[in-house]
């Protein structure tokens, strides 16, 4: 079941298992706190874009039983996904689809979605900008193949009417983010702020937009701080990743 | 020097003395936390847009030597402002123009301003909208006499090139800001949201916008908390409003 270099990974605050590699891809916190900022309900249908290792669309079947459908545009990875759907035995609710996200519409019917979940490229394709040498990681995380216009599009065009969109972006790029999604009929709702540390800026955001919302009515909820001042796992990222602790009060 | 149902309140933090009255006008937070925020150099021009009483210009004075225009259209507001700026021997330091933001080019000229801070009138005016019987209040939290667009008009035409406007404004307009201000040439660089407590959602947000500043680059700031668990205010917060803390160690 497993490629060279490849292992087996699981989030112990998760029952699942999740094929990884150091050399093509592996999930960070990001995929982590994406699932766990998505709302879903028990028969949502879900489509994840930049679907990577498929580690969002296997960590959101532990909050429902709708089905998902992971894109991927790299054979390698979109390969991982799929043998991770059959070590967790979840062939009848993940379907992995290797594709480029503009054909979408080819194999998921417009206006048909509940939700999206998305962890795009962060970083913008610029002739200057200095790429990862590894090509896997470097179309995982540069706008090489796709960009946030193209995911805009395909995400709106997905979604039903007040159907919701879930983001993890860079805060650098935040005003883009939302000012396009905008002009995309996405309306930012939610968002949060991840911080490494209480005092230090944020290096991560998680964005819920609606389809056709309401301008205005932006809700920023308590920050998310990653590591408490003692170096370990703030008690919200424990939990996320480890699961509930047990203590003895 | 006080009218009736007028005091003066002093922010033990700062050698500053605000001629206040709870029937028409008393600075609050929000006015200390955008003072603290705006970054000032020795010899700013700085244009304070909806004055109010004048503290944020008040307290302004004590970051630069720079002179500094405050704007209040109400006569009542204008009047304590400019009888404020005399109690503090300010004559020097603080214009109170006492009129409507959109006739500012009357005194001010176009781009010559380095610095804009503005606690504008949070809420649209809606014929639906419940509005504060006190008609001073009322106006200044509503958009009754003025409005997002016409104050970032002003802001962006009063800033020289790459100028900075420092706003305090409410997180469920935030989008909204930012996309108009981009409109106005006016870029969001620098974030911070204000908390109540860590676990509650931000109830303000404070902006810094460049004029001509280049699309992207935003940073979030760390929060800013307000309260501590135990209900007093946070150290950050405690500090702003009391000064420095002697302690024993």
């Amino acid at each position: 079941m497993l490629e060279p270099g490849e292992r087996i990974d699981q989030l112990y605050s998760q029952n699942i298992k999740i094929i990884q590699s150091p050399d093509v891809f592996s999930f960070s916190l990001d995929a982590v706190l994406l699932a766990d900022f998505a709302v879903l309900h028990q028969h949502s249908q879900i489509v994840d874009l930049c679907a990577g290792n498929g580690a969002v669309g296997l960590f959101l079947t532990q909050k429902t039983a709708g089905s998902i459908s992971a894109i991927e545009l790299q054979p390698r990875l979109a390969d991982m996904a799929r043998r991770s759907v059959i070590l967790n035995h979840l062939e009848r609710q993940i379907n992995v689809f290797e594709r480029d996200l503009a054909t979408t519409f080819e194999v998921i019917p417009k206006d048909s979605v509940d939700v999206v979940t998305c962890n795009p490229p962060y970083f913008s394709h610029l002739p200057t900008s200095k790429k990862n040498p590894n090509p896997y990681l470097a179309i995982a995380r540069h706008e090489l193949k796709t960009n946030l216009d193209s995911i805009l599009t395909i995400t709106s065009g997905l979604l039903k009417m007040n159907g919701k969109a879930y983001f993890v972006y860079r805060p650098d790029r935040f005003v883009e983010l939302v000012t396009k999604a905008q002009q995309h009929r996405l309306i930012a709702k939610r968002i949060r702020l991840v911080h490494p540390l209480a005092q230090r800026e944020a290096n991560m955001v998680l964005v819920e937009f609606i389809k056709d919302g309401k301008f205005g009515g932006q809700r920023f909820l308590p920050p998310l701080v990653v590591y408490a001042k003692d170096g370990n796992y703030s008690p919200e990222v424990h939990k996320l990743l480890y699961g509930e602790t047990v203590t003895g009060d």
